[in-house]
């Protein structure tokens, strides 16, 4: 899952909190996976072991030629797809004997975020550690062998890159297919597999790539593998995402910094000047106050008891951030989720501390980033901040003021419209969305069984846009691994419960008949 | 003159602007005073070549030695003041031989702004080049005999570190001593000379350093000899500086930062909530809104009609600072800078640019600095401010904040007093600004003659509180240097016009009487 903080700052959680006290498998089926499982931990060790950052594209080269054999060795055809950074991604196929059946494409990426050594507890981020819990609940490592102790620990974790995002989705399929064929079984859908190689990058030829090949990508729905589930550990399935708009704002100030005694009451100060723009954005409880921004969404009753029955655990959401009252955008945590965000990322005017001088800045910076919906589109949202920051009465320029712009106008800015990343939704009555709810009610590995975690849209981005504009097809996200994986930090690791249960998922989308 | 700006931003300037278009000498007294200056540009451009930053005591004691031989063979009697630092400054002596004299302590630094050498257009800060500028405007070395021949190009400009700030008066001071020598006359007034050897670095041990040698300074009145003369190159006289007081403002986020998309529209942006809790603060035209902050100023129709004389050009003011119209705190200019400042020096929160994620930032800080007036207390202002964020609905802590205060208070904020550095400034009918608009009126290196500039108090601070608060004396600001001379930064250079009427200005100070 890509477009995620950096080692610094806490991993993505789509509702975070409270794992299950240690889920308990019942049956001959979960007993079955798990065997499975244990059995497939030394190659998910050896995936792991891989470097996997898509800048080494020699590295990326060798995780393909690992994953081919794997899924070839399961009787999957497999196709290289190159890419002009000659990082190859992989499209792994296996079909069903019945050519009527309807195809399901997964998507997962192999590529994990770059990796700072010196942080991680480990030696090296690429030799997977097997840790638990001690009784003062700090992480200490056991020996592998652990992982093919029986009954297997659930509470065990693999700490390594990508030990969560993305590689363990993988194996789980592949774990997944073992437990069919062990049962002299086929999957009832026809399984394609793409495996993206530079997710983490933003996915840049990934829309090239799938156009370029077309043909190999005919399929009836799209699932991504990626993600973790909802903090409550129940099975999760996720109907959309948000999209991502990023935009500059500079007000302009003096030419040069100038003297604040010589200044101060006499030259405007651009930093104070962005504060009072900004402020006008956004009321005390967090709704923009821009005309329109939230025009087109309409959630219904029905879109609130959906979102309402997520059962989000909001007082120890609040406790996590460290905050005593959240914004007032929705009633609920996932209601907030529905609509746009106007979130100031950085915001910069001179220096602060030690390098700060006594001066009127010559500018101030705000970056910002607005999480779109499908309603809500990043550009037309662009445009209307744009208009209300001209009705605040400034003239914006493209470029440094010129010397007769700067004569000419008492406020002036520059608003430049960022990367942008659509949002993508299905409703939740769409054909996959009840295949999928079919298939995880049917899952035998969480006791006691519960209903999935149905969550409306998520807060996040991930590069659904790409695939789903250039396939146009319905999808699904279906996280697999723990809340509390963090990903994309030092020490991001994986919940062997999670392993199983997220086997389990998969294997119930592999044996669920889909309905057109 | 020091809490100026680094080299990258421009120089102090009291009005600033347009140059007397290349001042003619008369009579037979400019003509003495211009040639004594010719003689003693070899000691200036000496004193130029000793480095003089104070960060090493060693070239301070270099440049104390030399100065103890510039004064000892004008017959003044010389103490070294020693420190803690081992960076002495330097008293020197010339006593009338009447006891019943008045005494007149000068005050200069030698000291020097720290340099980055590569900056400058020339070799070194330390050995000072000769420049003009050329048909197209652009400053062009010459040969340092340019300086002494005849008659004395008054545009000629010498370029060093401290070529201006604050080593030319020192030497222009040495230069009206010998002008009146060479006349076989004496000062009418006891003159002792106080050189400070830490000034750019905030005097720290100038108020120890008198107050343990207090009976050295007993005096009349105090002439801080430093800074510009008005923009418009008339003899000038400063009446009072802002004081600063600075403050730096934290509000607090979520305890670390959080990814944008999971938590934007719920999590509070701090950044957001900085901004708001500024723009409270003043309006739209840079007035401040904090209850009770210009309370007890009160400037007659006689205080505007002094600070209207000066005669400020202000639209050249706005297109020096590429501003279309400036703040309205007050009608003109000099009237701005009769009430204290409220302005943003720095302002952070996460990162701009490359650096930039997505995520809400834990965190968002404001440097702000108060520029002060004898009437309002920086302390008093800070506690204004400190009521005014509380009225805003924030619980101010005084260190991060804990657990228990992150779940009891929404809105968290810290905010902490710098440094407090107190304005000052005497009546305009002081006998001490009586005494120096009778010398200046007397002054006829300016032709043609007008009266000096008069600035109530200028909107910067100099470490005249230290020494008034020690030492209890009236005091004045005497500048003398070309208002673009570039001080601190790269480019700081001494015109030689002003050299010359700069010296005229002291020697006007000497030969005048002094009332009690």
């Amino acid at each position: 899952m890509s477009r995620m903080l950096g080692s610094s700052a806490i991993a993505a959680i789509i509702g975070l909190l409270l794992l299950p006290a240690g889920a308990v498998f019942a049956g001959s089926q979960a007993a079955a996976i798990t065997t499975a499982a244990q059995k497939n931990f030394t190659e998910y060790l050896d995936l792991l072991s891989l470097p996997n950052v898509a800048a080494e594209p020699s590295d990326i080269e060798r995780n393909v030629a690992f994953l081919e054999k794997s899924f070839q060795k399961r009787s999957f055809k497999t196709h290289r797809l190159d890419n002009p950074a000659g990082r190859p991604m992989l499209l792994a196929e296996l079909s069903s004997a019945k050519a009527s059946v309807p195809t399901i494409l997964f998507y997962a990426h192999f590529d994990g975020q770059p990796i700072v050594k010196e942080q991680w507890a480990q030696q090296d981020p690429f030799t997977p550690v097997v840790k638990q819990r001690n009784a003062q609940g700090a992480w200490q490592e056991v020996p592998r062998e652990r992982l093919t102790a029986k009954p297997l620990d659930p509470e065990l974790r693999v700490f390594a890159r990508s030990a969560s995002d993305d590689k363990a989705p993988i194996v789980m399929l592949l774990t997944a297919i073992d437990v069919l064929q062990a049962q002299r079984k086929t999957p009832v859908i026809n399984v394609k597999v793409l495996l993206d190689s530079e997710e983490e990058m933003g996915s840049p030829s990934l829309g090239e790539t799938v156009k370029a090949n077309r043909e190999l990508f005919n399929a009836d729905a799209l699932i991504v593998l990626d993600g973790p589930v909802h903090g409550s550990g129940k099975p999760t399935l996720v109907f959309g995402n948000r999209g991502i708009t990023q935009a500059t704002l500079t007000v302009f100030g003096p030419t040069a910094p100038l003297h604040s005694g010589h200044f101060g009451n006499y030259v405007p100060n651009p930093a104070l000047r962005l504060a009072t723009l900004l402020a006008s954005m956004k009321d005390d409880d967090g709704r923009v106050l821009v005309e329109g921004y939230y025009d087109g969404i309409n959630l219904t009753d029905a879109d609130r008891r959906i979102l309402k029955a997520t059962g989000d655990d909001e007082a120890a959401l609040l406790k996590r951030a460290g905050i005593a009252r959240a914004e007032r955008v929705g009633a609920t945590y996932q209601e907030a989720l529905q609509y746009p965000s106007l979130n100031v990322r950085g915001m910069a005017s001179a220096s602060v501390g030690a390098k700060a001088a006594n001066i009127v800045p010559s500018e101030a910076i705000a970056e910002i980033d607005i999480r779109t919906t499908p309603e809500t589109d990043g550009r037309r949202l662009f445009e209307l901040l744009k208009r209300h920051i001209e009705k605040q009465g400034y003239h914006l320029v493209d470029a440094a003021p010129t010397t007769e712009e700067r004569a000419s106008y008492d406020k002036l800015a520059k608003f430049e419209l960022g990367s942008v990343e659509a949002a993508a939704r299905v409703p939740m009555d769409a054909p996959v969305g009840r295949w999928a709810m079919t298939a995880l009610k049917s899952s035998t590995a969480q006791t006691p069984k519960t209903d999935p975690v149905r969550i409306r849209m998520m807060g996040g981005t991930v590069p659904t846009d790409v695939l789903v504009d250039a396939l146009g097809l319905p999808f699904l996200l279906v996280p697999t691994v723990n809340a509390d994986n963090n990903q994309h930090t030092f020490d991001e690791n994986m919940r062997m419960g999670n392993f199983v249960t997220g086997t389990e998922t998969v294997y119930s989308l592999l044996v669920t008949k889909y309905q057109r």
